[in-house]
């Protein structure tokens, strides 16, 4: 990691993520204003294997996901159910809308701690199929949560 | 435009705006982060050359932009001033942060119109040097609005 390419290594947002309360509806609202296909959403994977952490502790949270691909970006709705996440904490206090930007990046445990050194504190994490993410709190420097992805090398 | 395109005739989306206190801290907090160049920011054009229209209504009101390319995508931050629009609305009702996507569409008249017809209302528009653009009012169906940006050909 050079001083040139930040603190992440890459610029490149790839994702935005949207709360809604009924993914059925905004996902076909999108699908038909858009003349997309209606993608179907899927539930994110339970504790036992997502390993959910939501201000450090472990949560049963879970949220139905769709996404659709728009341009070189990926448009994901998110449906949480009512464990503790970022997810319904988001819709609860501040209603649907956005609720992050995403990256790639690569060596998720040292850019948390980087982030970490910038007062930029990680706020949820967890696995899926083939990699991980990271919500972290940088609504004060940057007006937006960034959520890291990390993909496993195929 | 054909129904396999929806009713954009596209679904790239090009630019995510965010709304700031100050832009100078926030660009500086992006260029330092992201190990970009800080870019200048600018007014928007007096309202006599952008012919800024909110709620249906000549407005005087005006904001600073800089703009970041991150991937593909471009990040706009956007200071108000005082004067009436959908930012200064936006950021006093809702804080700082995301205030719309935007695509880049053809025939802004008619894919206002389109929209209209789709219960979604034209909240501002304007011009500026080579194009011009519309914020409309999708909360409710895209949980998020929307900007077209049409730029003429060069």
């Amino acid at each position: 990691m050079t001083e040139e390419n930040g603190k992440l290594g890459t610029s490149t947002i790839t994702q935005i993520g949207l709360l809604v309360h009924d993914i059925e509806a905004t996902s076909q609202a999108y699908a038909e204003f858009f003349g997309m296909e209606n993608p179907e959403w899927f539930w994110t994977d339970t504790v036992d294997k997502a390993l959910t952490e939501y201000k450090g502790e472990l949560s049963q949270a879970r949220a139905k996901l769709a996404f659709f691909d728009m341009g070189s970006l990926q448009l994901e709705l998110i449906e949480p159910d009512h464990h503790p996440s970022t997810w319904r904490e988001h819709l609860d206090a501040h209603g649907e809308g956005v609720h992050h930007i995403a990256l790639i990046i690569e060596g998720m445990k040292e850019k948390i701690k980087v982030m970490e050194g910038q007062g930029m504190k990680l706020v949820q994490k967890g696995e899926y199929t083939g990699g991980r993410y990271a919500y972290m709190d940088t609504f004060q420097q940057l007006k937006v949560m960034l959520e890291l992805l990390e993909n496993d090398a195929q």
